[in-house]
């Protein structure tokens, strides 16, 4: 991604020619000098994929006159798309519950510059990492999930996030399933780091799952959430070698490398807008 | 593995003080010089496991002397064990259908010389690689499976087997379930290679199904066949990275590749007796 | 790559606005199905690389018109640029001394329809794998190289390529460093598999070196073959882990999968047109 | 590694018959549980390994005693050997200059419970992480390096390692070449993190050096530090892919994530006695 601001457009539409030539023309008209290109056409699904990332200073119209001229394109082919404009921080609310490693590892990223988005605030079920969280200048929700109170708790969460304006949630090893309405509500918006290598072992204690079966390597999965737990279309995943030497405590050690690496890999092709999904399959352009 | 003629002797047996001790001992005493030596505690299982690795010329017994005087050691701490020979080369049977990949690469390392095996006969339900097995120097028996012939299929199969006085069975894509007997009959003896990370994509069409869950990796698997299918003790796995751009004939097309390594590096555990199993978990000393 | 015929665009100019534009509105013009389409500015070197691959049936011209057509085209943005047709199958000739592993497998490869190309012939400094060679139905010409002959040798060997109108010479473990003039007259034609992970390693006994030096990982390079032995353009690299237990020939043993598969991967993206090379860089659309 | 209190006893000897029995004689006398046990044959260099974990309250003397103990086995054998008592945290002393993600990660690590040490300070040529540092409660002392008072800030740096009686030093990612006095002093207790995949890129600038070159794969190497810059014995390695289109500041980002798994792992094995060196080549029982 180029450092310097820029315009990410990002389309799909059901495939046939002309489309690359009628959104490439488009764009030298207003003279976008494109740094980055991808597209890709599904032939199963005949449909087109496609981003582009445009310098910003390069191109004669703002956000708006951009959107605007780009419109009639758009309708003409039958486009979902967007554009994204890297002057604007994307917004990250992070929910924890009593595992740190990602949630360190993302506000170490975030701190080292490499992450570049503003962080609201981080909630958690668990008052445990408050001190953490605040010595980064971050605030900080204690929203404690119990069996009987789970609406109120949900719904308090979907309130700090709306409040935050915040663009994307992320699961960093938050250990609460979310209720069906709220993952239909943030549908391509609330990311989860799930500890296995998908569909291998979903649901519960997959570290245990794995030890039990007897698997060579083990792995995690960067998702996005959907009604169906650990069925969602699926962003990144990775693998890690173990054998038989490992106990369950040291596949759980080993995981936490994996996870930490594949949920900041898979968080930042969402926050550089490189992820289209299509039902259940999403289209990364790395 | 030592390139001299060595003896390989593995055990398991429940854990206990002075194993170690009482092995290293009786190894020491007939002047057997160590060239490997492997042990793994199984804490939960509560079992001890042991392979060690002797220049033949170095001990003072033969093999039979070997086996007399390490069986009251045997019998005192209960072990499961075995002494092989490495001048006795293992006799390997390969079952193939219609797809030759493996088949190819095992011969291919078996005529470079890097597989040290005897290959008394390739079987298949086709009579496809005749010409390719012959050219080999090998028998090659067509033994068709019909949904009528099964069991007659199948008892035939054994018969060449166990004429061949075969080790091990390989099924290198050979995409027949063979009958529950015979699974149970030669138990841990017939080394399956499945094209997909198990337990993820068990059954038939494991790149298919990938492709629909959209995962970020395919993988393969080794494992030893048991009557429940692709539910056997694992070897060895391993995946490689796919993404969007890749259709169904791409994921077949580096499955194979991954299908090829695997089985060969399972098989070569297997045949230096690097491979223990207990219960559906294997113990593989590398 | 698309199973059905089709034409592949290659480019690479000085990067400006409108190239993408103007390939595009090319290739809409003439009706071209654009089944893949990958690009690649590379902004330290202000330099633009395009790969495009459309449907042979969709487009309006053949071979020839295409090239007609858009000749003005590529003149306008100074384009390094060619079009292959898939129809005409790529003719490689295969060079070998004494290990077998690489013409194995691409043979095994080429056999069961993976590798879909012409071998016209193969050569080898030995008279070791004719039979192998002529089981496949392929010509084996073996050219001897002494200290004495070197330059015959090479010519001889330059006349079978030329006289075989090949696309691309595969060194598959060829041990013989190639002539300085031949380097340069098939210069981007000539692709070699080195047995470590260059840049070290290079030379000679690359697997006693890694051993000598005690490094955790051992690769092969694939890599196009130019006047300075090993510093080609690298087209693709891989590695396997080991650890001390490995003897320098258990690496010679990991290290020949490496070698087959990555031989084979690089010399894949080569065939399909993937690989554009700028100085003594690659880039490889996957 | 065992969670209960053990022993760990590391030994190498010139090779030869009767070292396991006598030494597993020994532990079986005092009857001494073993949870782990690793031992190697470097058949090159006549040498023979050993690792032991032995369950501390199972062994009938403490640390003393067992020294007392095993020394006329050790002498006979003409042992290098040391006894580690998981009871007693080894401290670890950090160096870091002006990148965090390698400081950060171990400090993560160590919070989350994971690195079970104690780390007395922090030492940096620069004062920005002091406030990451203290807020973990744990010492930062600046120590700034200038071509002008080199050898007192060496000196400076030596003295605060002996004097929070530390015993091993951490560079992580700190941009100063040591002194040869200094190397030598500390030799096996100074472990650095390359940002290469060594013996590539030595030196400078190494993602700059990798990407001139076109590799297809960048990586990191865990070492003891030696006088000779880069050259050490290499505990851990590891890779990962790129192409074409990822810049420098791209490796950078990646190669992040290699460094501080590849460090944290190194030093995991160190501090876990895992790590036997032999000239330049080190043995690592994982």
């Amino acid at each position: 991604m180029s450092l310097k601001r820029h315009f990410t457009l990002t389309l799909s539409c059901p495939d046939q020619i002309g489309i690359v030539a009628a959104v490439s023309d488009f764009l030298a008209k207003h003279h976008g000098w494109i740094t980055e290109s991808s597209n890709h056409a599904d032939e199963e699904n005949q449909r087109f994929f496609m981003r582009q990332e445009i310098l910003a200073d390069s191109f004669q119209l703002d956000l708006c006159g951009f959107c605007d001229a780009f419109a009639p394109i758009a309708r003409r082919f039958g486009m979902d798309w967007r554009v994204a404009d890297s002057a604007q921080k994307k917004r990250v609310v992070i929910l924890v519950s009593k595992l740190e490693h990602c949630l360190y590892d993302l506000l170490a990223r975030w701190k080292a510059g490499e992450l570049e988005v503003e962080i609201p605030c981080v909630i958690s079920n668990h008052d445990t990492f408050r001190d953490l969280v605040e010595w980064h200048g971050i605030t900080f929700h204690h929203v404690p999930v119990t069996p009987d109170n789970k609406a109120g708790a949900y719904a308090r969460v979907a309130h700090l996030f709306d409040e935050a304006r915040a663009d994307v949630m992320v699961l960093a090893r938050y250990m609460q399933v979310l209720s069906p309405d709220m993952c239909r509500d943030y549908a391509g918006r609330i990311i989860n780091i799930h500890h296995s290598f998908l569909p291998a072992f979903s649901g519960g204690k997959p570290y245990h799952q794995a030890y039990q079966r007897g698997v060579k390597l083990i792995g995690a999965t960067c998702h996005y959430v959907t009604e169906e737990l650990d069925e969602g279309p699926i962003i990144d995943q990775d693998v890690i070698r173990i054998d038989h030497s490992d106990s369950i405590p040291d596949l759980v050690r080993y995981g936490r490398d994996i996870e930490k690496t594949v949920l900041a890999r898979g968080l930042r092709y969402h926050l550089e807008d490189r992820v289209l999904t299509h039902g259940n399959r999403t289209v990364v352009f790395r």
